[in-house]
């Protein structure tokens, strides 16, 4: 196998994207292009100790930084962009953690609107020790420690809207975006629908590990230095993003109420596994009724989103888009020999 | 260790109940005791072919006969009780699963009213062989088979209701009941609120194996032979049921919409951990948040159930309800060598 | 006319029922009887002053008790039980109105569970002035005053729910139960369908006024000396509750989210005015969508409920139920008359 | 007082946008200007007769074109952008509705995505009668007919939204858009936060009437011919767009599920009610819940909306927004008397 074409792509403060759509891409790359990239954490980087507030440091939009949009060459409306995830790390020693006033699963929030005043915004450093991969719990108010296993992932990966909609980084849809799934770690690939001509891939808010359902609102944010393979297959864009790891195909959702972020990611599992397998729709929904895993990603963003997972093993010699991602598994690891 | 007490419980088909609440006891034990029961599978076996549509050879509202209730002597309101998942097998060799009309997550139902005609009802009937630990998946329309890993589990569990509600057996709540969750498997300890005296277990619903949101509205449904151990602890009874096993605490949360199953079981998980780690709750909340899972219990039912699960590899020495899982395992260990 | 027969209902506070099922009847009453009857407030009386904190006077579950049940001779399940109100007067010169810990539209409450302390718990008293048609509203912590319109209604009217459940008076459902919906006035006629023998009817929470939403959880609660005919149809019986009064039909839906609320009460609008006109269901449904109307009933109840209303005049000569609501206006007329 | 400036706005097809944001304005207006311009249906006037199916003869994302946008000169983030409605006039003697595949309250939709088939997409043809002041409804399977009262509105009216975003014009939310409120009719304010300098207003879907709820997606689609006052106030911008007519103060909210577009309606209008009243967030919180009405908007576009009204007669001699409305009025009658 050839060397993959590799292009770097380290946003400067004023490169960073704060939107999918509505943007023209830093870079564009030919399919099958290794992509190193650094992204900055959702705060921008500007909440570095107990006393960086966000609310006080950040400023709204100016939240959630993404690095791109990076055009795919020949990538048109109706194709499918896939991104597999070959390396994530920790760009940091450190990440942190925070509540944010009305933001969070537990807590009133602009739309679940409440006359609560906001909870305490409380701001959680933790350290990255990438060496034992761990990441330190401190408690604030206890001397409570514990380790956790680093798990680093990417919250937010998507591409250009359809309909020359342009939407926040903050906000998980059809076209990717916010989806805050720890799925989204190295090893796995993500495809995406086209949009518009070049896709306009964007990948930010990288997490050093995360728990389903981001439950406070944050993960344990901390810049990245990730690289992917971004590749293309003409046609075939699915509706919704889909993620394939070696052993699940997994089909997410997102929108509001969480039955509905539940019900699109199941239908689209039903629908990809039952193409894959030849069955009927009834036939497809009873396999993967029984056979699925349905954990949260997110139940606090704009959107919320469930990923809906079927194992692989039960696809026999059968492969989701012709096998890329065995394919993209290769030249991850052609790449990573070569390096 | 003694011997614990045994008691067996073989309802006769007048004998099952359709409802938790407005039931007498069937039987009566002490704290610590054993019991080995039956349990019919949710179609009350009127369900045995393809021919057999639930809807014709079910009538509401005798659905999802439950065995029980169980009086524990002593049970008062406030306290908690405590059943063990010694053994759960299938009493067939084979199980069903079905769609039916207007229920489901992926149809127009009673209350997500549409103007849809329902989905065809359809029958699946899968082998389940014990010895190999498969159930046989053959599709209907299609020569497609697949071989799901058997995971025998108890779709409802629960106790009386508070303040003088008797519910269908089909409903998950506060009281447990139709909870769908494949956690409730042979291992698990569940922990219910006492509403009234001998608090009034009762069990059913017999799932040979089920998939996360038991989507299609049934799992892999069958009578099982199943043996609990059934304790009592003075006090303490939590809000919400709560599971334990020997990796992780898991609270559940029964509402609708979803957001709100999923808000309730991560608030108990988040009051839960912090009491047994003397964290304060934001400290609680942000540990959660990156620590927790998130798996949908079911997304079908007259409530949707959400589990919230904490690794308890993070208690150190510190053990829930002092400890009685342990205990509890050791009990089912005691008694399954003298059996 | 005849004078109808006329029965008296005034219960003692331990005659008061807290649940739909689960209790025999006060009464039986041939249909077309007229009952004059005495309510109860939500809070049993309790709430007479500022320092009367609903959470400290009010014991779980004896809250919102309802008079009755009244079981109708003849009702049998599958029938419809109508109640047309003839008379709501409030019973004192008072009401009272309070948040409540954890209840209400915005705030968290147990299910829509955060980590917020409960909003400050607050009563207030207002006048009520029968002469002047006013209740006088007085803000706590300011001297703002305003007069309301007196609009006397019943927040709770139900009947025994299917399937052998009981449910609490303060949940809304199939069986009606505590709709909150300010359309429940003098002049209204009510339809629920029979579940059980005799209906067993029930009526409580008197509100003064309510506005749409019972947004903080509670109306201008207060005693009622209400005056009600129950008839019955045999057969027909509406699979939710259904309203008729002199202008609109309309139809409720009780469920979470509040869409499916919705959902319920359009579909029922849809399916009862394509059957009165002879319309397809296309036909009807487009029908209501312009000429329908969709008032909250509640968003604070343990389920909630939004009615849909659709203007009589569209009927032409057609009548609901074959001219029941006007048959009994009638005697309710005949009844005033020889009062 | 002076007669006002007078703009007309006549877009050709070229000039419709099908997005708020992401466009420049078409014209710049001085605050007090009157307004007059024509709108197209939602349908881009494509959808004239039974066989012009819309699914067929329209194509996303030219779906919904608004008029404009219009900039305000002056107008900064913060600030209060005012739309007084003077007239709305069907600018044709025909509407149309339709059903729309997967598109709908009653029907399975892309989020709450089922399996079941589309519903029969099927066109109405309304004749409009201003003159009569009447819409002729025609049922398509029955002879059945009804004259329906006249109410023109609009659907979409709102500003570019903040942060940036483009978003399609069938979306309501913080910026108005895509509100489907019967409420947006001649005589009535509507007032927005002016997210961009200019505020870049547009106007479009005008409905010959509509129900509350838009239950079956679409209203009597027609074309108008509207004239506006533009007026603005610096500062002050709600957080939500805000109407009011001679009776009512009316607060929106658009999300999902339908309760957080209710809880934001209410918010709001608690707190601007509270603000006009000096009354503290308690008691404006009783003050609404007793004297408010809830109808629905639309439950059936990309987030649902609520209106929540209050009479203004319980305002005494308070104006909000400083008597504008009033003035606007005047502004209305002295451009009427001048034409």
């Amino acid at each position: 196998m050839n060397l993959p074409d590799v292009v770097t792509l380290s946003p400067t403060p004023d490169d960073y994207a704060y939107t999918f759509g509505g943007r023209a891409p830093l870079v564009t790359v030919r399919p099958g292009t290794v992509v190193e990239l650094t992204t900055e954490d959702c705060f921008g980087g500007r909440v570095r100790g107990f006393a960086d507030l966000p609310s006080a440091v950040c400023a709204f939009p100016y939240l959630n930084p993404v690095t791109g949009p990076i055009a795919v060459a020949g990538a048109e409306p109706g194709d499918t962009l896939a991104v597999h995830f070959v390396e994530i790390t920790p760009a940091r020693d450190w990440g942190v953690s925070s509540t944010f006033p009305h933001f969070g699963a537990l807590t009133a929030t602009h739309t679940t609107a409440m006359l609560h005043a906001p909870l305490e915004e409380r701001v959680w450093v933790y350290e990255l020790d990438t060496a034992a991969g761990v990441c330190r719990f401190r408690a604030r108010n206890s001397d409570f420690t514990a380790e956790l296993p680093l798990d680093p992932m990417h919250g937010t990966v998507g591409v250009a809207p359809a309909g020359g909609e342009t939407l926040l980084s903050i906000t998980p849809g059809a076209h990717g975006g916010n989806l805050d799934t720890p799925e989204m770690r190295a090893g796995t690939t993500a495809y995406f629908g086209v949009n518009v001509p070049g896709g306009l891939l964007a990948i930010g808010d990288g997490h050093a590990r995360q728990g389903e359902g981001e439950v406070c609102g944050t993960a344990v944010e901390t810049a990245m230095r990730t690289t992917v393979v971004v590749d293309l297959i003409k046609g075939g864009g699915p509706a919704w993003p889909r993620l394939e790891n070696d052993r699940y195909l997994i089909s997410t959702g997102s929108a509001r109420p969480l039955e509905d972020a539940f019900r699109i990611s199941q239908h689209d599992l039903v629908c990809w596994s039952g193409e894959l397998l030849g069955l009927d729709v009834l036939d497809a929904y009873q396999l993967v009724s029984q056979a699925g895993l349905a954990p949260a990603a997110n139940v606090c963003d704009t959107n919320y989103t469930m990923a809906a997972k079927l194992p692989k093993s039960l696809l026999g010699r059968t492969r989701a888009y012709d096998g890329l991602h065995d394919r993209l598994r290769e030249t991850a690891a052609t790449y990573l020999r070569g390096r």
